[in-house]
């Protein structure tokens, strides 16, 4: 009895403030997409159980969200969602929405086009916004990325009561893996869609796997390895430069390029220097170990093609990330400044390997 | 006795982890730049005590240190900071070092070269970083730009025990005051420096006065009282049209101008319209906003020219933050891919003015 006049009041109650039923759409409707395998545990970009040698944190790292999306049509006016992250915590050098946010596009006739974040909660794990409303009542369909720097738990979409929704499954032309570090991981861009990889597979039309491991892209043959299990596989590109010692460099490129042969024979591998870290601008460690870094990246794919092996290609630090020194937020990690700039070269250098122009 | 063999054990402890005596520079030590008068209290951007009608809200924005920075010569081949802001909270849409931290420069024949930055401890108000290290013992002069988004309570440098040290003050060509929206005020630039006006500061060698009060850029007749009695403007920009609403642009924005010429009798005003928010894509209300608050200023200029108002000048806001939807991180407030766009389209316009050319 109690019940039913409670629910007549939060009923005239909803009215009176102007909220409206809504429809819940469970994150299980949708196909994740932007993942190296079909499968994988919860929202993991990588069922890392299978790789044993794995370090740690590497496994770690390939829970976080980073690169998968879902996409939808639907004639909602209002496109809200709820979701849970591992933790609440954050990084000093970037934006939640880009660490534990969401951003939503639309497509139109000339590709993708913004529509809307999800900003997270800056204490709570769990969150709730609203990404667009006061849409007009058309039919959309919509492409929401993932955040990048933590494990996605659980996320539910709201629409309108009684708008439609179809899930949908994108089609690429190629497959793009890219394997490296934070940059790739996409640190710093201001949010999700804006990570390099990101951009790079609106631009051309690619599935684009991102597999940026902050601060831990060292090469490991377990890495070329779980690479050599993915499947269609038009390009490799390695921008793993910037986590590895020039020692690292010097004693890991050639097995690693070896290991990825051994099933890739003649997948095209794209060698990436390290930007220019605006770090050693004047810190001289820091201007020598990352000259060291790309100098030894060089000798090492000189010694993989004096040593026979095909289809490598080098692409150089000079201009990545523009040349006014202003690319970065801290001098290591590129802004959204830093990442068009690198778009600008890297995506050029893949449309020539893949033949795409 | 029991000190003298405390104090002997850290200075052996000191020595064996490499801990380098340093010398500690008081902010008081240096002189405060970027603000609209000469003094103010602590590290505010302006005193609002003399002015008793501002929205309490618009007084507490102006504690904030967007804008504010110092300049010193060191040889120093270390610089680090110790600080403490209001508090530590955080914006979901911005970085911790652009709202709490400092980014540093140095002087370099062709401008100001970025050298490092601070990076706020993320839960407690006081912090501690080290900006650039590992420098050659080399005189340098340094510029320090303050948080954008929060009340600067203390700060302090550490530079080499032995090092030079010399405070600096900067001489300009031009002084801007730039009155507008949180987009004046900074968010979302990924560092303090790279705010709009602090760019355009550095660009064209004008001390750019950031008078941003986010989401409180109302056009009362106090702020323009204040800017009255603000001293050897070669230029004021008015940016406010995204906090107003349509009705409060038709309402303020004669009065406003009417009162700034009651002393800049002849001074040049720039009339900013809106950035087109990209929120607006799919929101049809922001969309029409958007649209009538740039509708209505722009028929207030044309009011104020055929009343007679000389020297007014008006930038639309097309192409402002470019033309591919990605200039924002929510929608919004630009990043810096859309202060780099605003600015290639802001400069000009001020250089034009300014007969800078």
């Amino acid at each position: 009895m109690q019940t039913k006049y409670l629910l007549i009041i939060i009923g005239l109650l909803s009215n009176f403030i102007g909220v409206k039923a809504q429809q819940i759409i469970p994150s299980s409707k949708l196909t994740i997409q932007g993942r190296a395998f079909a499968k994988g545990p919860d929202f993991h970009r990588i069922d890392t159980t299978k790789y044993h040698d794995l370090p740690p944190a590497v496994k770690k790292l390939y829970t976080h969200s980073a690169g998968l999306f879902v996409t939808f049509h639907t004639n909602s006016t209002k496109l809200s969602i709820d979701w849970e992250t591992a933790d609440a915590t954050l990084g000093n050098n970037s934006t939640p929405i880009m660490s534990r946010g969401f951003d939503a596009y639309v497509k139109e006739p000339d590709g993708w086009r913004f529509a809307g974040v999800a900003r997270p909660h800056l204490k709570n794990a769990e969150s709730s916004f609203t990404m667009v409303e006061n849409m007009e009542k058309t039919e959309k369909e919509f492409l929401l990325y993932f955040p990048l720097y933590k494990e996605l738990r659980s996320f539910q979409l709201q629409i309108d009561e009684g708008a439609t929704f179809t899930p949908t499954v994108q089609q690429y032309d190629k497959k793009i893996i890219v394997y490296g570090s934070s940059i790739v991981h996409g640190a710093s861009a201001s949010r999700p869609g804006l990570a390099y990889p990101a951009k790079i597979s609106r631009n051309i039309n690619a599935d684009v796997i991102n597999m940026g491991v902050s601060g831990n892209a060292r090469m490991e043959l377990t890495v070329a390895q779980m690479i050599n299990d993915m499947e269609d596989v038009d390009l490799i590109i390695m921008d793993c430069v910037p986590n590895c010692s020039p020692e690292q460099v010097t004693e890991r490129t050639f097995a690693f390029v070896q290991e990825l042969r051994k099933v890739h024979s003649d997948t095209p591998i794209l060698m990436m220097e390290s930007i220019i870290r605006q770090i050693g601008n004047y810190n001289q460690e820091w201007k020598k170990k990352r000259h060291e870094q790309n100098v030894n990246f060089r000798t090492e794919y000189d010694r993989l093609q004096a040593a026979g092996y095909k289809n490598l290609f080098y692409l150089p630090a000079d201009h990545l990330i523009g040349d006014d020194y202003e690319g970065t937020v801290d001098g290591t990690h590129p802004t959204d400044v830093g990442f068009e700039r690198m778009v600008k070269i890297i995506q050029p250098a893949i449309e020539k390997i893949l033949d795409l122009r």
